[in-house]
């Protein structure tokens, strides 16, 4: 029955910087699916790993998402190679999208918030696998990121770093999707604590 | 790091009877809340609590649901007392409508899965508590509650009890609303058993 409570620092006590361009691996949606096929034949079904980090400001939780070009947003993260740890993977993952090349930052994964299935090689995906669907191509697992006080993220020079406020994303599938447009509910249950520093 | 694993059992190894009809308090969603509005008065910020009841059919999980007349559906729970501990009076709430009178079961009280928060005497809320909102109107909480693999429910003449599939409740929000149709996100971070008896 105990109650999560997470603390939140605030948006300015981080430091941003920049570093080199990580460019995507596709460039269209097809090409994408297209990707995503060719490795469920040699590697079986894809697991992706994405961390939600919270800032606070004006007295409100917000999602660090990277942007892409000027609608596209997404959450830090990305595939997990074959037989890697979730957790170690999602490490990676942070570290080549938020981190200095020549640091290695202490990321403190969380809990699990939220799972989806993708039943076929196409873009729909459910926060459940859906019935008669006995091989998924991927599963995305959620995860919250605890941060410290202080962090100094180095955001790769073609994505923009922003923070989005809870009530932004919420019942805005059209612009975040329904995956990063449901993270408020799934973080409901936990309790904040917007630390003033 | 530690994945929640809730047992779920089959539909068909519950019971179902009737019991006396309780009727709802307002007939109208303008007298719901105005009647809020009269114990807000009174007593400050209404918190309600709900229970998530899980149980399993063709492999897929299902939430009970109350269904008032032949569309409103809901979750069983309700309005806490002034100063009533939140697990007591779901349980209380839970026995009041889908025990037998003569009986008070032994509820399992499962975590906290969703808060809502109602801003202004209307009916919207939000998952969580919006900006410049010092006094929310009124606080939901959603607990999963974990089901015995034998059940013996017996619900209000004038109510029906529903198993609704995930898949149903999903991106579903003009039949269920937002606070059931996102249920399926919140229970994505759990890892369920489905028990066959």
């Amino acid at each position: 029955m105990e109650k999560s409570v997470v603390n939140i620092y605030p948006l300015g006590s981080y430091t941003f910087g920049t570093k080199e361009p990580k460019m995507e691996k596709d460039t269209s949606v097809a090409d994408r699916l297209a990707r995503m096929k060719v490795n469920y034949m040699k590697e079986g079904m894809r697991t992706s790993v994405e961390g939600i980090l919270l800032v606070h400001e004006h007295n409100h939780p917000h999602v660090l998402l990277l942007q892409i070009g000027n609608t596209f947003s997404k959450l830090p993260g990305g595939r997990l190679k074959p037989g890697e740890n979730e957790i170690e993977g999602l490490k990676r993952k942070l570290s080549g999208k938020l981190a200095p090349s020549s640091l290695q930052p202490n990321w403190q994964i969380g809990e699990c918030v939220a799972t989806w299935w993708r039943p076929n090689f196409e873009t729909i995906m459910y926060p459940y696998c859906p019935p008669h669907i006995a091989k998924p191509k991927e599963c995305k697992k959620l995860f919250l990121v605890h941060l410290s006080e202080r962090e100094y993220f180095a955001v790769p020079k073609n994505l923009k770093l922003l923070a989005v406020p809870l009530f932004e994303l919420y019942d805005n599938v059209q612009r975040y999707g329904p995956v990063i447009s449901t993270i408020p509910q799934q973080l409901s249950r936990m309790q904040f604590n917007l630390v003033n520093t």
